[in-house]
């Protein structure tokens, strides 16, 4: 089945539309995954990133369609890095999850094609079911992600209108009169719509930001069949409100990450004085229902 | 001593603008290495891509001022393939080359942080000298690189003006008065010169193709003080005289990547009569002198 229908599916079978973000980042780990780490190397990290991320996969599995490794934080520890990032991503896989890497990967024709090879597929070395990729080298280098993704039943992120708040100095351009968001989201629609699975959506999705609502309506009718990845909810400040700008007349279309608020949920406020440290998973497991709950109304 | 000037004086110290891609593909490689993957696994192929990147170092390692291994074909092979890369860089280091990794990376702000942390500097987890970085997310995306660039005497080369038919789509748009690939460079050099150091040239550099020699001419004028990597020489079309566009008037500020032409010279018709299979790194070094002498015209 292609990425796109095995995607709604998990939609409609979790009744989520939370995609986990996995982003480890050393100082906010939960006290006892630091703590098992007795020397600062990269091997002792990335142990301790693969530890942490294949619980909060055990605690979300059922819960969530999918989670969204984050490249960078498991390429700067190095190769040890990546080696945990192939591991995470395969614990994923065996616990029913769909696996969104965020790499932002882009490079020109033949080159196009190693990342998609890559990263693209149950069976490529990596073993994801989608890569978020850069526009900015044009269509001849989404055409090859495009072809691996029909063969390999997998799918793509472009990014179309990112969540940081330079994010505009080029994307909101005016050229040959529209944004230039909107001439790649163009582009994203066309390369998709032929493409299309029998959950009405295709491979070829798009990055729009939670912190951009206007936009994200905008770009919701542009690229009527594409999945959209809403990043910023939560801790980049776009509120569920926002987020929904991008969901379908079905309530499908749209998947929302979080990272921060989920992964690190036991060094939040509220989460507290309701879990001690040890229970760490417990509040992954209560954050993740309380976003699945706001995301339902 | 910082990136700039330690490329300017590597191409002073070679008489060189050569940078030499390491681009290792599986059925391009030597009969000999081939030869020596007894199983297809990612493992053994990552072994092949390793010693034949290592003996290309050894071949070319006085002969130029840089390598650039591109991540997308290490990355291909899964984490055997980025441990690879990682011995690679690390063989180039201590082989006296500068490394630029062509990740093409970014993302939004500290995600960006943790890209530059894994590869610019020779203390990084990567070991690199420098990293080629997408622009699409805007002016803050790129700060953190710069920061690190200044902490770790490192580089990065923004890309601008890709050397791919369609690099054009987005690229070479109209707004606000001129290109986009324009108004890139723009910030490139606002973030470059204020770090401009005893060569008169900075640390963010720029990535040109050499395809499109009449933009590479706008470009060297945009960019005064920045470094511009120049893909898309011979196998891709661009000429010595097309590059020579990048150069100011000491004949410094540019260098000229050749993979193909280079790596696997001993596939090369010219060289086919000269060198037997076994003499590959013979023909590596013909190629690479025959480059240098174009290149010096």
């Amino acid at each position: 089945m292609q990425f796109a229908d095995r995607l709604a599916a998990a939609v409609k079978k979790t009744d989520s539309i939370t995609c986990v973000g996995l982003d480890p980042r050393k100082k906010q780990l939960p006290a006892s995954i630091q703590n098992a780490v007795s020397e600062d190397t990269p091997q002792q990290w990335a142990a301790a990133y693969q530890t942490f991320c294949c619980e909060i996969i055990d605690v979300v599995r059922d819960l969530v369609p999918c989670v969204k490794p984050q490249a960078a934080f498991f390429e700067a520890l190095g190769p040890h890095g990546m080696v945990a990032l192939g591991n995470v991503i395969r614990h994923a896989q065996e616990s029913g999850l769909l696996v969104i890497t965020d790499g932002k990967r882009n490079d020109i024709g033949s080159t196009a094609t190693a990342y998609a090879d890559a990263y693209l597929g149950k069976s490529s070395p990596w073993g994801s079911d989608s890569l978020t990729v850069s526009p900015y080298l044009g269509r001849d280098s989404l055409e090859p992600f495009a072809e691996v993704c029909d063969q390999r039943e997998a799918g793509v992120f472009v990014l179309v209108k990112t969540s940081n708040p330079g994010g505009g100095l080029f994307q909101d351009r005016q050229t040959e009169g529209q944004t230039l968001y909107r001439s790649v989201a163009a582009l994203v629609h066309e390369l998709n719509e032929t493409r299309v699975g029998t959950s009405g959506f295709g491979p070829i999705g798009a990055v729009v930001g939670a912190t951009y609502p206007e936009q994200l309506s905008e770009l919701r009718q542009a690229m009527p069949t594409s999945w959209i990845l809403i990043p910023g909810f939560g801790a980049q400040g776009g509120s569920a409100e926002n987020v929904l700008m991008g969901l379908d007349s079905d309530g499908l279309g749209a998947i929302v990450n979080n990272s921060r608020n989920l992964i690190f949920a036991h060094a939040r406020e509220e989460f507290r004085d309701r879990f001690t440290d040890t229970q760490w998973q417990n509040a992954v497991e209560s954050a993740t229902r309380e976003m699945n709950d706001q995301l339902r109304r």
